[in-house]
């Protein structure tokens, strides 16, 4: 049996390869111990830099079929797993693109898109990470995402451009900011919440209604979509009254009284959920809708076409998870672009029976 | 100005420490680099090893106040950031708690519980990373996972205990089973849904509803939910038949159609969702709900409350995050703990106008 050293150098040659090729040593990692690239390069007989050419499909050196096959095994049985982190050492920065965890629940519009997003980028060989950022401003946010070296970020737009800049200077080769607006130097996806309300505004004034109430909802952190989509409104020139609105049936009856005291003759209710509560609340109070308060919700939710009247909405479209994952996969391969903006979120209004 | 070597030995001394704490060098890193702990040491002028005892809050070493903020003004002023990577490979794993991507859409009730275990473990240092395992088996799934040596796991039970060992052999000290069943030597928490068919069965034979139809979603990927709740349903005693129905409103007219031809009396519908879809079918074709048919749901949403007839339903009760999260780091702490084994899902009826 030829005696394998427990270290080889670095950089094995071919020669070096066929040398070290020998039959299956019998030596395994110590019981417990996490087995190391040494433990598989002993078990199939070849040098720690074939074991690591080898599972790192490394294919500027030749290694034959045999002994990448000795290898496989060698790690499968010693049930060897190389370690991320030192290949990450090893190339400056990881496969990993970072998403932002939402902090707050997300309806199965934005969790559908992230989901797509994740699985095209999976397609592509990424790791997509998802990773909270709970309870850190902006800058240490990014000095704890850059940690992980990612390859690529999807940031929020809160991140600002000091944030981008230590994710940029820790390796990362692509920052592409999701939110309302672009931040200098680097890419972003535009989703302008505005759109929505500018929409609901239009339609509602096109049926005759000027009065408009716009539920604001009390919950925390909605101000980041409820906010825009108020102004959206505003700017369609409807008269505008905000309604804050808990997410409970007691603040709805308040709501539905108070908006019938004022006289609005339309809501726009932020989005779907909350417009059926407040018709719910409306209906219970004997208010006909559309003919006293005119309804319209967004998201385009399932739930909306169930309620009777069928309820009005408006539709957002995102651009698909491949598209997204294409964009990333490519500005990756080529980190030096110039900066892309792109206006993703579209508005659309979907006429039904409650305004 | 004293001039500072550019690489340090890595163990100093507290007196290497004196020596190297010299006044800030102007010296930074190259245009476009990514900075380095060398470059952060020669600007705070102090050794690499004691910009790793300040950055990492070593308390093993004594290192004055003073030079502990030089060192953390010199990497803010770089936009230094320590790399989690080569933490971890000096301590064999990092801080990373992995958690399975929901590979389906999940409510917001098993949503809300995985964002507010997200916020726990954050509160307890822990870096709380969602990987999804798309397109990959239980052991590869496994192998893709223990690349990032994650420190502990919450693991789907589909992993296997392969995988778990996996896990395990590459350095996690704690892996937890989020499923219906245990895994043989691993910790787990049971979340056995039949327990909300068995809640709901029961409701309906107290009512007098013996002939059941149970909602089986088309929806891929549901299975995993949908076939325990059947067997509850089933273990309850009443006589059952399944009802396949997408989440659409042609599909729900025709199930309508079908459970009426069938003369069932009652049925429980997979969740909420389902049943308002249901619902909204059965009433379109004159059907009373629950004189004619009782529905009953699941996950107790608001909708439920705002449907007419109100809808019953079976309400599902999760741990708190802060306790899943206390219980992740006690083992973390205890690695050698024997296997924990929790029934955690607790199913309740919620009673209201549709049954």
């Amino acid at each position: 049996m030829v005696q394998i050293p427990k270290q080889q150098p670095a950089q094995p040659s071919a020669a070096l390869e066929a040398v070290s090729a020998g039959p299956v040593a019998p030596a395994g990692p110590a019981r417990g111990a996490v087995p190391t690239s040494a433990d598989v390069a002993r078990l199939a007989g070849v040098s720690r830099a074939t074991v690591s050419y080898v599972l790192n499909n490394t294919s500027a050196v030749r290694i034959s079929e045999p002994t990448r096959r000795r290898v496989r095994e060698a790690a499968k049985e010693l049930g060897y797993v190389p370690h991320a982190a030192a290949r990450s050492l090893r190339a400056g920065h990881t496969r990993i693109v970072l998403m932002p965890t939402p902090e707050v629940p997300v309806g199965p519009l934005y969790s559908g898109f992230l989901n797509e997003l994740q699985w095209a980028l999976s397609r592509l060989d990424y790791t997509v990470v998802q990773y909270g950022s709970v309870g850190l401003g902006g800058e240490d946010a990014a000095r704890a995402w850059a940690e992980l070296r990612p390859v690529a970020v999807l940031a929020p737009v809160a991140m600002g451009p000091d944030g981008i800049g230590i994710l940029k200077r820790s390796g990362a080769k692509v920052v592409i900011t999701l939110g309302p607006d672009p931040v200098a130097g680097t890419h972003a996806l535009i989703m302008d919440h505005r759109e929505v309300g500018r929409a609901a505004g239009a339609h509602l004034l096109a049926r005759g209604h000027r009065r408009v109430g716009v539920v604001m909802p009390r919950e925390e952190g909605l101000d980041m979509f409820a906010l825009p989509r108020l102004a959206g409104v505003q700017e369609s020139g409807a008269q505008v009254v905000r309604l804050p609105l808990a997410y409970e049936e007691d603040d709805a009856a308040r709501a539905a009284a108070h908006l019938r005291e004022l006289g609005l003759d339309a809501v726009f209710a932020y989005n779907d959920e909350y417009a059926m509560l407040l018709m719910r609340a409306l209906q219970d109070a004997g208010a006909d809708i559309p003919g006293e308060v005119a309804v319209i919700g967004a998201d385009d939710l399932m739930l909306g076409r169930l309620l009777r009247p069928r309820l009005s909405t408006v539709r957002i479209d995102l651009p698909s998870g491949e598209e997204l994952a294409g964009l990333v996969d490519r500005l990756v391969r080529d980190p030096a672009a110039a900066p892309e903006v792109r206006d993703v979120l579209v508005a659309s209004t979907v006429p039904r029976e409650s305004t």
